[in-house]
């Protein structure tokens, strides 16, 4: 077991390893403590992973109570936001008792804004059981549910007391899944570290123990420096611009990795054009993105005259990233390294367009 | 014009003086700039009010846009603060932009939960309008909204970048509503300054500029020892252990300020019984509370049999005051002076009891 300790507004471990989800537990016992236990999950992952999970918490001395939601980032709303919340206060849960996100990154988003906002905060940990969970969404205390008009409008910067990643929990993952987070670890190496992108092609458990955990380390420095997303983590937006108006322009029928995937390529292509990259970078990138067998580009997307230019600038621009009349973008200058750029809202349709 | 600094994760400034409302424009134009203003305001106060706050702003180039809900406690719901949420939404707010609360302490809470949250925190400014907001709910970054299950049990931690409180907005205040505020006064008074409840005869503006302006300092030195409650901001508490129940249990009828003096009065007789102070602590408590109109029993409510014993500590229980198997109440020693007292959820009810 590997643990990455991330010191933010509150300091929490991360824990790495293979075959420890049984003592989970334990674990949050020794961490946080409590009388109650709050386990929100989705449908899918709660029949394969809930009955362990709650006789590992009852074992360690917990009252269990759950909350179950139907799979999917449809479920990422106000509605189920609400629902949870409701559903701890009627537990009579206490500031001293836990909230657990158990899944991928939409219970664990939509568990953190309820450990958030319920009491004005009570403790929280995360078991992440996707890979894009796992190297992104559970670690960095970014929570949020969706409004009507887009992604993430609404949540709370709260950071979890611990994180538990059993890369074993992987194994019941479907391929496409898997690629969506594999999306996330590309765009690790494309901002911080390109020795990501070349030992993408071992995938045996201790492999991944390893790319995840340098994930964490990349997100865990970055987070340190800039927890409240005033500069650099921005960088951790490469490919979200344009993947978030792709993702909501699908209704979310598009996958987050899927619409990060092109949304990295577009921007690559962007900076090619403007002359911040040589081309051997896009080129790098989408060689690496297909051998995951993701998108590379928004001809790959199946009703192509809704993405057009004009219609994802439009949405961009209803994004948390704007401030006022610009939108900060991030952009390769090579693989392992990239910049941010103040672009004005008005040339945005431009940029995306030189994909086109 | 006085001004007291708040350092807490946010370091901030409350203006109290007379007349300067009119220059609020410019004022927060001069703290957190931005391009839109959302006011979030009832529709009493915005009547009263609004005009004058659009004028200033827009005298200082903002975009003003404005939510305003039915005036009251009943409005402090889920459904107020989406529909906030989403109205700012739509109206394309960014994170450089700012809302402002204007009105007492409703518009003030949830107004400040929706900063809080949407897009995870934009600037907020308080403008309050009541003697309660200005003295308490205003400073000290507790925004919130009730559940179906209890009061505030859905909030966050969000300081203000600027609070307003210009005193000659009082002068419309139905009398009934500056008595509420006055059971704030008299808390400050028990919990920290005696002298408080000495000059409370006096209720010029002049006296009541330097009332509040030390009510909001003794707060200021609370919130800077102990943010997040996890200790002596609890002593801020005094009156709403019972307060809050009483609250709850009319269904919001009863007033906070109402709720708070008899839940004072309560807490107070309950710790003479148990020793904690003597009979001519309770007298003075008592005697402030009458020259201000005040409750100070629980017979003085309408329904008597409904604010018994049993039911107002089984309320409280649901209340986030609970840490597991114990709740922690406040007691006075003497005027100006209070204490914490952890009791185990089995002795609440005959705490309470010991008033009857």
């Amino acid at each position: 077991m590997e643990k990455v300790t991330v010191k933010a507004s509150k300091t929490y471990d991360v824990i790495i390893g293979t075959g420890f989800f049984d003592d989970a537990g334990s674990m949050i016992r020794k961490t946080v403590g409590g009388q109650v236990a709050a386990i929100i999950s989705d449908d899918t992952v709660f029949e394969l992973y809930g009955k362990r999970l709650i006789n590992s918490l009852e074992n360690s001395g917990y009252r269990v109570v759950k909350h179950v939601f139907t799979k999917g980032e449809v479920s990422k709303n106000t509605e189920t936001y609400l629902s949870i919340v409701e559903f701890l206060a009627a537990e009579k849960l206490t500031r001293s008792d836990v909230v657990i996100a158990l899944g991928g990154g939409v219970p664990g988003d939509i568990a953190g804004f309820a450990a958030a906002s319920y009491m004005r905060g009570v403790h929280f940990v995360q078991i992440p059981t996707s890979l894009l969970a796992m190297v992104d969404s559970s670690v960095g205390g970014k929570t949020g549910v969706n409004l009507t008009a887009g992604k993430n409008l609404l949540g709370a910067f709260y950071q979890p007391d611990l994180v538990l990643c059993d890369v074993s929990l992987l194994s019941t993952l479907p391929q496409e899944v898997f690629a969506d987070g594999m999306a996330e670890v590309i765009k690790y190496g494309m901002i911080r570290d390109k020795t990501l992108l070349e030992v993408l092609g071992d995938c045996s458990l201790v492999a991944l123990s390893d790319i995840i955990s340098r994930c964490i380390e990349i997100k865990r420095d970055i987070v340190a420096e800039d927890e409240f997303e005033q500069s650099t983590r921005k960088l951790l937006n490469f490919g979200h611009t344009v993947g978030h108006a792709i993702e909501k322009l699908s209704n979310y029928e598009i996958s987050h990795g899927a619409a990060v995937a092109i949304g990295m390529a577009v921007e690559t292509r962007a900076a090619v054009s403007m002359g911040l990259c040589d081309e051997s970078c896009l080129d790098e990138l989408i060689e690496t993105l297909q051998k995951h067998k993701l998108p590379t580009s928004l001809a790959d997307l199946p009703d192509k005259t809704k993405y057009n230019a004009k219609n994802l600038a439009e949405v961009c621009l209803s994004d948390k990233k704007r401030d006022g009349d610009s939108i900060t973008m991030v952009f390769p200058e090579k693989p392992g390294s990239c910049i941010l750029k103040e672009i004005p809202v008005g040339e945005l349709e431009d940029i995306i367009a030189l994909e086109l």
